[in-house]
């Protein structure tokens, strides 16, 4: 297969279809914009188990994705789109950037869901942005934009339920669009990589958050929410 | 008079009415969050005269401001407000941090006027937030943000052409509002300081970036613009 591009924790490669992608998920685990980074054996089957889970039932519950199916440990098969370069991020609680930027207090329930957009560009180092520059810097339209929102919400409403069945706090997570004709399609993926996952009782993270601050076992943490979803590991 | 604050380039003093203060504009010029810092004397008579200018010609214009009037070389009387803590920042070229921090490219017209919104606040360094975060900060509510574009595009127009007259194009501007009752009323100052100027045919600046970028003599690029208004300016 052709690679098509290497991303930090992905590599995406040209499906036979010439319209499909196959999307390969690395044990590569990076932080503060590449600055720190490790490799997690086996950490990309684990999410790759965990994401297609996530992306089913979004497909299932009316989102469009760009998820078509799970091929085998480290493979989904996935729609080509033309990639929006916007991380969009939504918070539910306080906790990451919002506490060491503008001060919130960590842990702090938002009063409603906080969408925040980031232009992806690693030399600029992922900068925050508003509507009105993510429309001068030609990287997407108003309309999208808003559509944007309005199916980030709904994803986090679905993520919200997905998790606190299994005693988890969707704390907050990050998505990417992308366009498939005028079709507005979540694309990426949505992993304990992408997203702040606390325990509902201790607190604790089972997310990204276990490396980028050096706290506990990343891999044990990462299982433990494949084993709530029930999702068999047998060759993780 | 008792001082009711010390800002980084003017003091603010209680008037003999209790809903009137004096706004003092002294010769300090800051940049970089206080990182850098120098006095230039007679900055402040400069400044004052500058913005008193600005300000008698936007109450003119149905801009509600602060500005009663210039007490003396010094001075001005202003209307006591509750200031809200966000810096609004209207934008028509592209400089400054948008160069930096978004790769714009420096002198690029923008299609539209761009607002940015920074919360006021040394200890973080005025990060950029976006409406959302301004609620949730309970900064001012949504429909005061709503009030204050209005008002501070109404303001760009009029001061786009105030300078167009006097063959300066201004590139961004920075202004501060506060509530009286339910009205939301422009305050601080509009100066040399708070504006980017450049001049129509060099392209050069006379304002804070020459002390910013270290290029060019501050007071005499602030006298001309002192000049090109026809302001006396015997005191200075």
């Amino acid at each position: 297969m052709k690679l098509i591009l290497e991303g930090k924790a992905k590599k995406i490669f040209q499906s036979k279809n010439k319209s499909h992608l196959v999307q390969y998920f690395k044990d590569d685990a990076t932080a503060y914009n590449n600055k720190k980074k490790k490799i997690f054996s086996n950490k990309g089957i684990i999410n790759n188990l965990i994401s297609s889970d996530i992306f089913n039932y979004l497909n299932k519950n009316s989102i469009k994705t760009h998820f078509i199916k799970r091929i085998n440990n480290r493979e989904q098969l996935i729609k080509k789109l033309k990639i929006i370069p916007i991380e969009v991020v939504i918070r539910n609680y306080a906790a990451g950037s919002l506490v060491k930027r503008l001060n919130f207090k960590r842990g702090m329930k938002l009063r409603e869901p906080l969408i925040e957009l980031y232009y992806k560009s690693d030399s600029l180092n992922d900068p925050i942005i508003s509507d009105d520059h993510a429309i001068l810097l030609n990287l997407a339209k108003k309309q999208h934009l808003n559509k944007i929102k309005r199916i980030g919400l709904k994803t986090n409403s679905l993520l919200i339920n997905y998790f606190k069945k299994i005693n988890f706090i969707l704390i907050d997570f990050k998505m990417e669009f992308g366009t498939l004709k005028k079709d507005i399609i979540l694309a990426d993926e949505i992993s304990p990589d992408s997203c702040r996952l606390w325990d509902k009782k201790t607190k604790v993270s089972f997310d990204k958050d276990i490396f980028r601050e050096g706290k506990g076992d990343l891999l044990e943490s990462y299982k433990e929410v494949l084993k709530r979803l029930k999702i068999e590991e047998k060759n993780v």
